[in-house]
């Protein structure tokens, strides 16, 4: 009976030649607008689906006395077309996570030390902002300026997850001050003031 | 002859009860992640796919010297459910849309009149700005923060097209000193001086 | 200039009044296939964004030593189109969160305590299986067998997250054995000995 | 035992108020761009994912000598929500599906009996056209004008298969020739003879 | 007027030199999220279009009495990118479909000849079981456990349609006993006795 | 400061290797379901983002007086894998966009000088035509034949966008006459008489 098991177990398996329940990441190879080219399934193992790199705390000694330590594709190339990835934010007691947006994803926190203070605005311009400790949820709908800032006087651990492998991150002083758009520029499109911009510009590395 | 056509073609219709090649908003309805409640079919008139206010240059007497004119799912109930929507900016000559990001969609932008300088950083931090004049097109990736600038010295007109009913709009003016987000926090997750911050609060209305 | 502003605000807000960066479930109101109908913005608070619910452990003094507190659109309503929902799992030292699947989504798990076995099966049937401690990271590609194991000798706590706000959760041995799908059915479609069925059918409450 | 099994049950089954696997139509109820609000859980059964209407051959008495039989959302509200339907073909010897298009889906047809000459055209003008007997699949891309003759000299059936429970059905002489488009604007963005649009008008029932 | 017709063609075929109605997968290539990479258009032939593969019956001389025929990407490239794929069951009498799920589709039967009890179970773990004649249809929403079962004295056979080009499909059997899931985790996660497990195991080949 | 802050910049840029904001295509590159491999974003200028093919008509000197001017993928590679594409209408006095559709997307169009009257038919066989002008809209659901005719003495221009890089575009007399479908399966599929079709295929160089 095992032999006929075996031809049925056949019939189904030459029809799985090309099964893509998933499509771990080929990061050598080239990217399409719905992910990675997939690495070949005979090479996949458990290790593809596994990230341990969370494990440890990111590093907050720098001057937002936080970290944010991702697990997008292309530190975990496992979630390549399975529509999630996952990242720790790491906060020492004045710690801060300056104000950004995920422009390809919605986000979704959990506290699992400490307390944090998170809020995002909307398109209509009103403002949610609450802190929650331990084990307590934030949701972010995708695209809007968002933070998180240590709410308590101890170091606080979040982790947080998107509904897409590469949710992108878009930090606002970065984009204003960290690269070469003009200072002319960016005064003209923010209305701030130019000593402002300077000032920035010069912390941050940016020209122009 | 005519009575066997009449009768194919009831034959037809009757699967044609629910046809949703199109599902116009009834603005009076509940809405949903998808969009709104359709109205009735038999209420449905060509008007319904038609919209005139464009057709009118926005009043540019202000202090950005520009205008946005929506044509976005509350405006122009058409477009519910067919992932299109369409605006039309005047910039005056000084004009400026201050930077700012749609969460929910890629934009494409014609300018029909003038010249503009418009530009989008990505999440990677890079800048991407060029100037361009009648005919021209410049595409901005969703969710990143862009603007437009009026270039030349004469006023400019641009439509700009939308792949959602609502793209969302958020400009960064307004979330970071137009609503209740206290100065403390924008101070916290923007490392913006706080005179900068009361200043344009002040200007744009904000509290806290 | 302070009323040049407002009017500059009204210009956009007129155009602001179906924004749709979200959509908390009213869940007294009627489902669709994208999800609950919104709640109407006015009556939005941030703690339509929060949820508290996950910050005690689950009750794991059952036959499965486990738990799992969902926090999907039901328990979570503000998490309604925004393509995400979370939950938390407790496993006291024997503890098992029995194979099951969920329909509608991936699942990305972290454990922030103790030691888990997880692992899935593929349609291609290759088997997935790794311990995983606390900090690091398992995704479940959808629709796929998977389940945990309690690896060590005291509590573990993982959070799982999935890119669905009701990812559905299918439990083999309750769609087995715990409903009115008939015995001989049971057996003939999974070849398991009628003793097999009846017993776990008579632990489980089914009948048939 | 089974009192704690029970409790286990309880714990899952109030986290499944509103499992979302199927959305069946409420066709009383409103449309949105995502399908039907559904259907209260409680009230649905079996025969909600059973549809018997193709059981029958369609009248093939009339003109094309052919009969579409669909079970689309408003034939099948059980479909809703779940991204597929059907509908059955039958074709008499002279037998002719006129040529037409799917908007909103592409169609899969298996032949059940005889033989269908089918066939499609692409945007770049290519005609992809064959001859199909029983137990043969053809597959139209989604939104190609695309017919079926029987190609044999008796009656010929297939069943076709949408990825949309509402692919939407234009058939290009009723589109042209059944309704009021005015013959001048039809003549003029088809370059069909005036004659011939007067003819088909004619027969077709259209006006204008 | 010819040449005037033909610059007119050319005006638009230049343009339609990337038009991506279809994509046929080029099976030596790779695989990406959203299917294979396309084979080259200008090697496109109707026969891509076109698969005899289901005109056979299965062989059902095994222990389930049973076939599937598979026409899924791997099968007939010409599906990838469509949203659509086919299969055919064929039942002999005693035949069984086991009990299994498709992690990446909705599935639409029509039964072509005899009669099959098919059923599923949903996620609030209700049943939903019917027989079904020739002609008659039944869905199964996508993930959830479901099987076919001849319920005749002759054989049946159905064609099946999937919103996917590679639905998957997960045997439940298989995957609890042929593969090499450890006994332990097995029993574990289902609560089946180790005596089930070993026999099913032994049957199936599974090792562990 | 500096120094803390690049190393701030190094940790989030490592983890933006792979930034998916846009996906500029690689036209030699091969084509997938979702849209052309991505060009590397070392490589990517704001070149990729602008277009200035549509700042000249098109050449209307042809026997529909009109001309189409694309910027689909394939002349604006940036617009790869971002949901919009758009185009320029060129209609001289006596100008005709025949008949038409696009499988793959919505319209929507604005005219910029001159009035146009546009229509399109639904599946329900309902006409909805009317006249705009400059600075109006009409929007146009996806898949459903439609045209444009000059309404007025003077040229017209419009822009159409469409929410998809490659909308697609079947011209009903292209597809009809201008290829190798052979004459019997025209007059078959639409009627039309013998004479009718071997007209407009001599016209339009069609075979068969």
């Amino acid at each position: 009976m095992l032999h006929i098991f075996f031809l049925f177990v056949l019939l189904f398996s030459s029809s799985h030649a090309s099964v893509q329940d998933f499509c771990v990441a080929d990061l050598k190879g080239p990217n399409s607008p719905a992910g990675y080219i997939c690495k070949a399934e005979a090479n996949v193992t458990v290790d593809d689906f596994v990230f341990t790199g969370l494990s440890k705390a990111g590093n907050t000694s720098n001057l937002i006395s936080a970290a944010v330590s991702p697990a997008f594709v292309a530190q975990f190339p496992g979630v390549n077309g399975l529509g999630l990835s996952i990242a720790r934010l790491d906060l020492a007691p004045a710690g801060v996570i300056p104000i950004h947006t995920h422009p390809g994803a919605s986000e979704i926190l959990v506290v699992t030390q400490g307390k944090i203070t998170a809020g995002f605005i909307s398109s209509a311009n009103s403002v949610y902002v609450k802190t929650v400790k331990r084990g307590e949820v934030f949701v972010f709908p995708q695209g809007l300026l968002h933070f998180q800032v240590n709410a308590g006087g101890r170091k606080a651990i979040a982790f947080v997850s998107f509904n897409s492998p590469n949710p992108g991150l878009q930090i606002l002083d970065f984009a204003l001050f960290a690269n070469n758009l003009t200072s002319a520029l960016v005064e003209k499109t923010t209305f701030l003031d130019p000593a402002q911009v300077k000032k920035l510009k010069g912390i941050l590395g940016g020209t122009g």
